[in-house]
């Protein structure tokens, strides 16, 4: 019945579907740190004495030391780092190991751990954020005023700079970083001392565990401690909403690198060829960061259906909700940083920008904003009395601003020569100049203040 | 070929497919407000007279009165709620009509007009998080000594009391909160300005515009400003967890209110019966709170690939922001008022609680810490004799406490009759008086903190 | 504390929260085609006399007469489509409607309604996706020779045809109509007479009613019967796959559409213009369907959610497995049909499309090919000189074919002028005549091959 | 800028994210199969000499050889299983290696290799899911006649027996099997030969590789061939349906081994203890089982994610496919082995299961029927009066059957002695003998028909 993989039946079943040391070896570290300072209170509490105190400390570093040089061995027997670590700490310092785990339990341990984890995994995301927010502001500066065509629907809009394309990358991550900041206030406070379920009956101070592992106070009920996984949650809806922003600019970059567009020439380094066909140049980069979206949308899915239901407290289930979050932390992080290089390297063809913003009637809403200001008209009419000069434009095969002023009166008399001044591209751009729009003074404000708030940020 | 619904060809299926009359409309409050401060501001900025802006806000006002009697008709061929109300306003006020649309576009129009809905969305459901949290607190206090087991994998672990496992939820309840807050933080900004997507050449005051509608600044970029859409997503994301966190205290109830546990009595007012079974008390309310949570997270994956990929600036996909976000937001209100009559009117049978807490050798772990802290045993250790203990005890069928001291004293010879003071439920939580345990003190002490917070929000 | 909505506490809360009528009356004709299946079987078993059977079924005609002219009413206190029917019918014909009921449970009625519900969604479906793939064959049919670019990585690739291009939409949406048609085949056996859920005791005979339901068989296990909702996961996933499909196309019409690429002009009748740029016009219609996707995900996962570890047999849960297949197939239905619009009614224009094609250097692999058969050297290599011969154009600004021999023989000397034979796209589509390629002749082939599946089912 | 994992810049960036050798050398084998069948192919067809062909056989079968007894290296320069391969074939045999690689492309490689894997993995788990089966029908056929509580809103309902509850899941797991059957059928087509996307210009023979990799025939349309993914989505849908079943099992299991339920004791082999309370026995490979559910459905949400909206034909986002669906595939294979293990080895106590069907008036209906048979009462008002009985004995706190006649007449006077045979748990369960019903004797019957069904498929 258990042909092939399993044929020793269920004990190798569950030595396998139990193991979780596969994955939680990666918390290690944050094992090691939450150990050492649990330990460090005990004694402070007198419930270890100081002499087993030191011999637990030593061991760990030593432990640490081990791990940090060969890795942590994967011996399923030990079922999780936990488990691997305390039996390494037998095996180097004898029957004072069995001390460590007084007064908490794995329930606790865990959830700590995986805290710390996640905690170190927004602090590196943040950084990479911010790198990518420089590389984003050191392009906009340097194309404040590259007129580029504004897409709505992908169609020819109205013109906007380069800049300010940028710009609005660099809110949506600024509103990225915000929300992990906000993840890590919400995480960060201290399940140890929880223990299993219900806290402990030994005196022991969870202030003390709590600052010294960085933590702003200890979790204010024992059930919850070692039940809560919205930290981990937290984490993977802010990854999530992140991903889906780099994905809307993959796209674009996949979108202006087509011959058709040529907006962009991608950076040899985060391009490739083809195994057949020798011409191509492919945005493989953008187009990773955009797949990458979806995986990690996936891995949100995964932690909200395996949390859903679940009643209190521990769960096994919950040992589903790491592997998630380790592999959504490492796609983000990847992703960040192969965005901030196509940022950074690629070569923007401003020229050819400049020529397709000057297709497709891209400064008729100016034609349209003109007949308002200029001759009083409410901003429906105006809008179609563009329309009819666009159509005329249109079946001559010209552009708006080359239409002779005489058919341009033809459709509405209150026309003037004045008009042309507004339809050139420059011109449209640099007229919407009202905060936050799209004029190359308004660009260099905001790129200005915007690096003033990260070099505020130390 | 198009037979059936959509007989009359193409322009019946883009009648309907475009058409978001039969949603949007549930925007008309905001969509009012917003364009009353958009037309105060025209007037302020010299764009439109003030004879205009008098005849629009009185024609606007007259339209929310008629909407607020009869509802908003859904006349597709007007496609979305800012067409309906500035097709009536033109009925009524003539021209002067076209001028209100100055400055602005559908863009940024809708865009204010949905996160003003959201943030209200958010109002209502913090209001909602805070009469649940007083229910639970007010059960907690009574229950703040109930003994009821503590479960581990649906395992009985250790006793804890009812009024602890409460206070779980107030804290997620609480985090929850602090996620919508941190929302409605980030929200809180105004697209209002940012026109088609490039920002308008007219001279408007977006400070304005926004303080009018109580935010707390412009948008800082007008492509972000009509393409952002985490707000909704922030709003979707907090909602699953909320909804995650309700549909676990929905399968405790249901669990709880199983005939083997018989934990609770669900009221009647939120039970169902059977159409073929008369003796049934379904506790349907928590069954749908729990399959709601589906629905949300449902909700939530819908926007995310929704946005999946979008180049900037607004797309047509966008559009379907505002079904999911509707129906969760209905979907969570009634959840959160179902949980509060839950937790608020059930009764709980805390005699068979206590009853199961003394099965299942709920107690063994404090053996296993007495046998640490009297006899200086490394807790590994003493976590062996322990499972001794209890495997002579089921054998014969006895509880810990029921055991003989000889027989112990046979299985560890440091064990004394003072151990029996430690196995008894009541001992037991008591016991676990560290920081947020489930010692009765404890949790009385977290319920006085809870309401003196809850108290303080005014 | 139920401030605003649920002044009246839990049960106005409890009315709102359990009432399934604001959806599932749109289950009464199915409602009403079991019930007079299941009361005919009654009667032929002896179960009801003939004159109560004959009651019902004349009060059940009338009932659904009165629904077809005036809609079921959405009475909350009567629940759901079965009592409102019920009830309606106890005022027609009296106590003997109380008889309809016998040997059934509102467990088995649902599951009965809603399979017949998703049974005549799947019907329709398919009916949808044959329409549109009428619509592909004919413009296949048109464009066999029409050449394009073909693209990987949005990068041009080697030329293809666009008939050769829709035929693999084609081919997409046959395996969408197996993946309905599976559905069908599994979703096809009649709950009616699990009752609640463990069957009845009366002497029923299910095979009646599964016959005149048009089920091939009952259910072989009432637990089964009540508990399954399969057939609706089938239903949404087959949808989501499909909805995938068209979510492709719609990308590809809407990057068609821009300006840069014009490949496509969309029919009027299913783009839109701008409020506020007369100029525009927008591809609407694809951008829903591609929209729609994300919702049509979000409607499947939220039933997968729900579904997710509810123990047998009927939980309340399970009432939310309609609203998301409702959404899902109206989704759906419009996205077919918008999508058979746009491929019917778009204007391809193949002189852009053909211009596009011969830029990009696209028939680099028919150099390379044309190196392995000419010169006998292995593809790795031939890929290598091709890549010079690349780069040498490039450089020059010119075509491949418009380099002199002599420079492409200083490049390898093997090269004769019967390569210049197989650099047109013309030459290069011709070439890929293997089974399934893009050479004129395949994509005639497998539309001729098509029609004839087409007609085949008659 | 590049801090730490990256601080080669971009280039370094790259390498990582496009490697896919860390995953895709899963697909070694299928990779040297395709291989193989390719080189035969163009030897057949003459466009390479039988010579070469051998010698790249022969380099295949070693490399085979080093794979199985070494594994696969991960050298992200070689960037995935086709290049790795490749290059270690030049080693071997030089430039003939060369040769390989014409008249394909690493678009169609990768596509027929990841469908031979999925394949595989098809046939896989439906040997899986057959030792599933086997194994409910083992434990069902044993206890065709064992009686528990049959729950709906898990509230006692009815009596059924343990072997008709357990048959419920034998039709969900054949629905399983059928819908893996419907994706093999759909995927087992050949890509090979689609080559980057237009087919290819050398005279190949796509039948002869189909046949010779046991597809049964080549897809029909090569853009279709490299750009379908539908496969994977079909293998991940399935899982997850899948999936869903096996956590409605899982729960239950988890349930039932709670001590107030106590309906089954959980083999040893699949339990485990607890770290700090020496008491437990938690059901952790249920509990890993139902949290599996929910990373697989991420692996579904994952791929469809990344699916949406990628034009045609390959783009590099499609290298995302193969994480998701390997890891479903290890998590299903892990889930279904270890409910098999669950299901034969656990010890169901159906004394306790009895015992709780005769609680909680789960013959009510018994009741009610009796009344419309014996009686000739329309159901609902039999319905009304059995409530009526129920009400009166929970006031006694005496079973249905124990109240006395008198007072059941008191009722209602139509009740008469012979209602006491009705009201047992066996006669309640002998009673539903439909066909599906819970009668035992509907149970064998159902569960020989099964064993006959499965021995037929040889």
């Amino acid at each position: 019945m258990w042909g092939g993989r399993f044929a020793e039946g269920p004990s190798a079943i569950m030595r396998e579907i139990n193991a979780s040391i596969p994955f939680d070896k990666a918390l290690w570290r944050q094992d090691i740190a939450a150990s050492c300072a649990h330990v460090r209170m005990l004694a402070a509490c007198g419930i270890v004495t100081d002499a087993d105190a030191e011999a637990i400390l030593h061991g760990l570093d030593q432990i640490a030391a081990e791990y940090a040089a060969n890795g942590v061995a994967e011996n399923w027997d030990l079922e999780d780092i936990h488990m691997t670590t305390e039996s390494r700490l037998a095996e180097l310092i004898g029957p004072a190991a069995g001390r460590l785990h007084t007064a908490r339990s794995r329930n606790d341990q865990v959830a700590t751990d995986f805290r710390l984890w996640v905690r170190d995994a927004i602090d590196q995301t943040d950084a990479g954020l911010k790198a990518l927010q420089s590389a984003l502001l050191a392009q906009a500066g340097t194309h404040a005023a590259s007129i580029m065509p504004g897409f709505t629907h992908l169609q020819t809009a109205q013109p906007v700079t380069l800049g300010h394309h940028l710009m609005a990358y660099y809110e949506m991550i600024r509103r990225d970083r915000s929300r992990f900041a906000d993840a890590r206030a919400r995480l960060n406070v201290s399940p140890l001392g929880s223990a299993a379920l219900a806290g402990t009956g030994f005196p022991i101070d969870r202030q003390m565990t709590a600052a010294a592992l960085g933590f702003d106070a200890p979790m204010r009920n024992s059930l919850d401690g070692v039940s809560d996984r919205d930290f981990a949650l937290d984490y993977l809806q802010a990854a999530a909403q992140c991903s889906l922003h780099l994905s809307r600019l993959a796209e674009e970059f996949v979108i202006w690198a087509s011959q058709p567009f040529g907006f962009v020439r991608m950076a040899d380094s985060l391009s490739t060829g083809s195994s057949i066909m020798p011409q191509k140049k492919n945005p493989d980069a953008a187009e990773l960061v955009r797949g990458h979206a979806g995986r990690i949308v996936g891995c949100l899915t995964s932690l909200m259906v395996t949390m859903k239901g679940l009643p209190l407290a521990y769960s096994k289930d919950m040992q589903d909700d790491k592997p998630p979050v380790f592999e959504a932390a490492n796609l983000l992080g990847l992703s960040i940083a192969a965005m901030t290089g196509m940022v950074a390297d690629s070569t923007f063809r401003t020229d050819r920008m400049r020529q397709a913003a000057e297709l497709g009637y891209a400064t008729a809403t100016d034609l349209a904003d003109w007949l308002v200001r200029q001759a009083n008209i409410p901003f429906r009419e105006a809008h179609h009395i563009t329309g009819a000069a666009v159509k005329l434009a249109e079946s001559r095969g010209v552009a708006l601003d080359e239409l002779p002023l005489a058919d341009l009166q033809a459709i509405d008399a209150r026309i003037d020569e004045r008009v042309f001044a507004a339809l050139s591209v420059e011109a449209s751009v640099a007229a919407r100049a009202s905060y936050g729009g799209t004029a190359p003074d308004q660009v260099r404000a905001r790129v200005a203040e915007a690096l003033a708030e990260l070099e505020g940020e130390g």
